[in-house]
């Protein structure tokens, strides 16, 4: 597949946080930003901007507020044409800590927010595009929210945002192949002047087939991370999309090179990837909240249980 | 998806088989059947029937051979509405070894074929079929063979065999979803009254993808191993398959439970999975042999120097 217009954008740091709070260190965050630079990668998101007046630094590391002197001190004096994304949720964010664009190493914000919530994330992703930001917005819990109320949240966002990209994001890894193809195209039919992209999660190892079928409807923003690395199962592994696109300002090879040296030891130490209960909370189109809980107990491989715990009437 | 036509084999002890060279023991086995059989999943596949004249008994665990009496062995007792199937490669199986069907456990033996190989499969399965058997023909390696060859031996397989399934089998894990419905028409446009099946690798983690594209475009017959196993990257999992079929007569629960109690500690000694050198032949488009290889040596993790040996020009 080569279309010049679709973009990649890595969210290793950003995704793979939500399993350490936040917390990589300044060397594996400046080998991420280096190897992601040299694949030609065109974003690269490095955490969230949150308020540190409602998470403390205490409890949570530095990329939970992405301060733009810990962006400019990783990224120093490395070569790179990859902008530079932060994510922000509704309501935990200070807009008036958000500096303009010109006075900070960020490229692009984007707005996570639930259908319930898009009015907010319309106005906030206002304030950052008139600042001069990028800016998107991502629909989460998409699989629960396909109602008319979509439709609506829709028309709103191409009438009253500033967005340049609205985002489909299959929180719960719940979606199949043929509900990418008609959320695509429903966000088609109403986003006449926005890019549409997709992030996946791999509860069902579908992460990345999904991302394909975004791509053969023309999305053409697409979200992954190296080695898959995230919450849970996990996102489209970076290295597999690249391996795909046959756009030749990507080179694979310094992503192989970081998986070797960093993520396979890493993986020792964190747990992400094809993982039974969270397949099971994909396939049931649940939060993986509770997937969650059960990894962190003593009945971590209880999948019957867990199963039986989901689907009981009640 | 719900389509009464749709059949699931599972071939957890064939295909897992290539890992540890059919050496599966008595108690495993069984418990495996049970669990297929609570689930209600169509088809059992053991191993291959291969002659003892080619391959030894020392090297080489009984499902290597599939003798009947070790088969009625291993069922025994068990209440099972799953048929039993057997692999046969061209040339290594004596035909005379086997039984008519009535005197067999076995009610399916699937003759596994590269496209230069169908005047032998042709023939082999006409024997299989004569003697009773229910018959399939698995075209390996489809992703080299796409010439008008495969026409011409999709023809040959409609015109002069008593093959009830023809299976599409992505040896490579090369396939992506838009190839599997090009494979999937083509089939159809030859074989009018032969049933399709689809056999894939999940070696960029588009097995499930890629049998859920074979559902959509109407092919029946479906392969897949519990939690994926298989040599190299392994099958699609059966799990997921069954979690994504709406028939009420499969049970996912069964196959949940064996994962936890046999397939979790089975996998810290045997591997497969997503494991980059073969998502990169799987790529490629080769064949998994330098990935084995890679895995066996102790450069196992170095895959930018595999990346390169496998795209220099020279």
């Amino acid at each position: 597949m080569y279309r010049e217009e679709i973009k990649v954008l890595d969210c290793t740091i950003r995704d793979g946080g939500l399993i350490n709070k936040h917390g990589f260190d300044h060397d594996f965050v400046r080998e991420v930003y280096k190897a992601i630079s040299a694949a030609g990668v065109d974003y690269i998101e490095l955490g969230y901007k949150n308020s540190k007046e409602l998470f403390s630094s205490d409890e949570f590391g530095p990329w939970k507020f992405c301060d733009d002197d810990v962006i400019n001190n990783v990224i120093d004096g490395i070569e790179s044409n990859a902008k530079i994304s932060v994510m922000v949720d509704v309501g935990r964010v200070k807009l008036e800590d958000v500096k303009p664009a010109d006075d900070s190493p960020v490229d692009v914000i984007r707005t996570a927010a639930y259908v319930k919530d898009i009015d907010k994330a319309i106005h906030m992703t206002n304030h950052f595009a008139d600042k001069g930001y990028e800016t998107a917005i991502n629909i989460m819990a998409i699989s629960r929210d396909r109602g008319p109320e979509l439709d609506e949240a829709l028309q709103q966002i191409e009438k009253e945002s500033q967005a340049d990209v609205v985002n489909i994001v299959d929180s719960f890894g719940s979606l199949y192949q043929e509900n990418i193809e008609s959320l695509v195209k429903r966000f088609q039919t109403h986003l006449k002047t926005k890019e549409i992209g997709f992030h996946g999660h791999n509860s069902m190892q579908l992460a990345f087939s999904n991302t394909i079928e975004a791509i053969i409807h023309n999305a053409n923003y697409m979200d992954a991370t190296i080695y898959g690395i995230g919450r849970g199962s996990g996102n489209c592994p970076l290295e597999l999309l690249i391996g795909f696109l046959k756009n030749p300002k990507y080179d694979i090879r310094p992503i192989l090179d970081l998986i070797s040296k960093e993520f396979i030891p890493l993986r020792e130490q964190m747990e992400w990837g094809y993982i039974i209960p969270y397949a099971i909370s994909g396939m049931l189109n649940e939060h993986p909240k509770a997937a969650i809980a059960l990894r962190d107990s003593e009945h971590k491989e209880n999948y019957k249980d867990f199963y039986d715990s989901l689907t009981e009437i009640g």
